[in-house]
């Protein structure tokens, strides 16, 4: 199963946050692996065992509090930053040795880094000294829309993303609308037309940023992005052309008219493309489905820890 | 509080349902109603209390079986039907003589009753010997649509509705995708371009059947429909406009850019809106919201009671 | 349905909580209060029109702040406190005029109080100047205990009541284990053997206190309490027993070996009770069942409000 | 991490029950297993891809109907047994070669079979050729229970264990009140005195039957069991107690005073153990937590396979 004896020190910033910990409880499956820190800044008075979080770890390392000398004692040649965008600027402006992988949107508009997403940029990434990992909503979004712009199929202006995600794409961080009560059987639109990621999917996919309508709404479920796209359609051929874009990638599977949804991609590294035609073959709905902490974040960042380290794609990920 | 002390003797068929349960309980409370009949053909071996649907009648009454000649024998005035189509058909040929709210989808292609919309058609209620309750989903996107295709705000072709409901809008019988284990934590699309509340819909507000995109959505609450508008506009005046059409409607609230979520609307009769208009103005998202067994079925055939009675429209609804 | 046409003038303190919006709510439905001030201390930095926490009052009043002077100012007859015990134990001592309802813990130890049990103290509520609500869980252990334990049909001491909370109990407070993600899909037993609960019932039912195990866990619902007692049985007479206890009181609901689950009770101020004798007839299984919004706050609050003003105990709660 | 270079041909007979993906999904990760029959009577009209339900395979595999020639053609050593009873014994009794893990009830009382409890029966799962896997409310109590009782910690008379599980447990089959509406806002006891899980728990335990209390509670949650033990002490020493009986055993975790909660055990194979002493040590409240589909099911299931193959226990269940 190993394509070869490759083996990596690793450090983690943020072990406690969702996207923190769902990396941890994989890494610790990975077979060129080994975690040498984990840190976290987040209501941890005292050390607290990494098994906590991930018992396959089996009490044999401790949260440390973050701190950079200590990240470059411990050796890691590869760190993980599951952390908000400004700790990670300062990380990455502190660290010249390892390797990175940034969560947060720090460099996902700056050159200095490679854009994290395998399926666009995967020769890029195994090179890469600074990944950007890709937001969730924009994975989702990416996916979809990317091959049908690239290949003329759709027009570039007045696409819609009607996205619908879980609550752990907002963080533990405690807000009144996340309280149980508040969420349980509640729906929500927010951030209409203003959205961070909006202009993360226009950069990455051609999409028409003035006229892109992107509508984030909150789902009660823990975890799940489900994303409904309407696209105007210059041509009908999009499983021709998800084909030929998805060919080799692992982690896109195509559904056709068989639609998507949350528990199909639950827990997987999988993202899922649906599509309907329109009768008059002049506009589709395209549904893309994934799971937020997983491909939205922490598997995919292990996805480009496979590429940058030469370890198979999927490992670690089915 | 009264206006009038008119009463009627009121029967109900299909009380095992979601929406007539929802109706009892809701009946139990108006000053104008004497519930003379509860029908189900619903698992019900032998008869039950309808105060173990709804406690406030406390004993008085049981439920029968299905049975027309009972119907008119109980000297029920109303008839509400919470009946499968092909069932409310079979009643309303059957029963001549007490008018009738059907609840069902039978009615709502035929002249023979009036479109029960009190925000459209009240004075038409008031008179009607039959009305057809709208569905659920096309009340939310009738309420967000009608008033600015009808003032020329927005075209008519190309209209997208993203919407997203409780399980309850699919009813009591058992379905794998109804399962708990396998709804809890899911979101799916579901009748994308075919559902049949699209030409409902398109009927009653004037969108253009053939490029209107039409996409429900199963989400993992108990009630509860919010419905995600994409429209194109003629001119930016929604909120003079949804003012002008609903100034006197007490059931539809203007939320304008403090868009609506499920919890503003459960278990009451309301219809909130709220709405985005895109920098450039030629594009706006408009967000209607409704609990589906209130406003979406019960409450509003209630509401229609009361315009054919001479209650005040909100009576037994606040 | 009006006994007598009596009419209070009503103030409510605490309005923004679970609790005090609940009340509101079902105040509004009360033919006999005039809701004349509102107020909070929550979050509101600028008035909101009580329409927005219960639509009936249709912006006729806003939300104040806490303010004594202007709660006496108002010519409230009655005050509803649904605030902290600190929060209540000022206001009682402020206010010399009117009469209080309270629903935190502040006076359910003090005899300056009327302890709010309708089932037990109905002709003391009626003439109290103040009353002292009882807790949730207290209500949903004092209903299932109390008859057996004055019959003597169970022993006083080693009772056990495992008891199961939804998360409104808690409050709007914000906190690691309330957040979406966290509670969702958990349960987890807390306060064994401390809960400040347990006492409260002790001293209502005459349980044994110190071998009493009262433990509370919290479950994935918004509402409603499911308390499971374990009790040792001096003879097997529940029946009869609760049947004397609970004829005349409309609230409590005997169900015998149809345990009475959460859906039973959602909503209203119904108390169900169930239980099932071992075989061997020296135990009995109890369960009795709430929502804890309503029997077990506000419901109670407004039946205790009906005994106080002379208004049929089922007034504004069917 | 591997012991020996040890390598079975396995086949699992119902496949698209909740245990039998589960366990598919996990013998995907063991280095020691080659699936070679999946097969399931379910709904399964044409043949599907094992990768459906368990992506790790890549489409190697499809789903057969249930089928004793083909299992044996399949050259399958281990057969898990994720059926029904009565659908265990049939193929029990056909299967003369591979050994057997039976997931179901059927020989959970049966010489024939070693009890599958790794924590009790370690060397006898070694060399057994049928192995009966426990009940997933049985082992959470057995592991709560078993070790103090041994000790005569606790007295054997009066047991209570009040067990609160998650909708999974009851299966895929579709009944009224796993709809969810039904049950998402739901909690209710059932089985009380009844359930077929308290003789499997004292036949194991040596807990005396006939006074022994066995409630189970439905949560509304995918997952989880919560069990909440009353016990009476004859002596506090409950620690130590249970350091010294699962010492040496990996998945049951001692928490003390720290209560488990399901979201502890969500997705692993522990048992996690707390308890509670009371002030005069004559009584105590043990809370057991795992997750029944793996713990309860096909993780313990698997750490029998590793038992009976030579494996390390931990493997693919960390």
């Amino acid at each position: 199963m190993l394509e070869m004896n490759n083996y990596s020190k690793v450090g983690v910033v943020g072990v406690t946050g969702y996207a923190g910990r769902e990396l941890l409880r994989r890494l610790a499956a990975h077979p060129g692996v080994e975690l040498v820190a984990a840190m976290s800044g987040a209501r941890t008075a005292e050390p607290v065992d990494v098994a906590e979080l991930a018992p396959a770890y089996r009490g044999t390392l401790r949260i440390q509090p973050p701190d950079v000398a200590a990240m470059l004692a411990s050796g890691a040649e590869m760190v993980f930053l599951a952390t908000p965008a400004e700790v990670s600027t300062a990380w990455v402006e502190a660290l010249s040795q390892p390797r990175v992988i940034d969560l947060s949107g720090a460099y996902r508009f700056n050159n200095a880094a490679v854009y994290g997403w395998p399926e666009k940029n995967r020769e890029a990434i195994r090179s890469a000294r600074l990944v950007a990992n890709p937001g969730c909503y924009a994975t989702a979004a990416n996916i979809a829309l990317w091959p049908l712009l690239q290949a003329g199929v759709i027009a570039a202006e007045n696409v819609i993303c009607d996205a619908k995600s879980g609550a752990s794409g907002a963080g533990r961080g405690l807000r009144d609308d996340l309280h149980f009560v508040e969420l349980a059987s509640n729906c929500k639109a927010y951030g209409v037309y203003t959205h961070r990621h909006a202009p993360e999917i226009a950069l990455q996919t051609g999409v028409d940023l003035s006229s892109f309508a992107f509508s984030p709404h909150l789902l009660p479920t823990e975890r799940g992005i489900l994303a409904t796209h309407y696209v105007s359609l210059n041509n009908p051929d999009l499983a021709a052309t998800y084909e030929r874009a998805y060919a080799g990638h692992p982690f896109v599977r195509l559904r056709g008219a068989r639609l998507p949804e949350l528990n199909d991609v639950a827990g997987t590294n999988f993202c899922d493309l649906g599509w309907v035609v329109r009768a008059d073959g002049r506009q589709a709905v395209v549904v893309s489905c994934l799971d937020n902490l997983v491909k939205g974040a922490a598997g995919q960042a292990i996805q480009n820890f496979n590429l940058m380290t030469g370890w198979a794609e999927e490992t670690a990920l089915l």
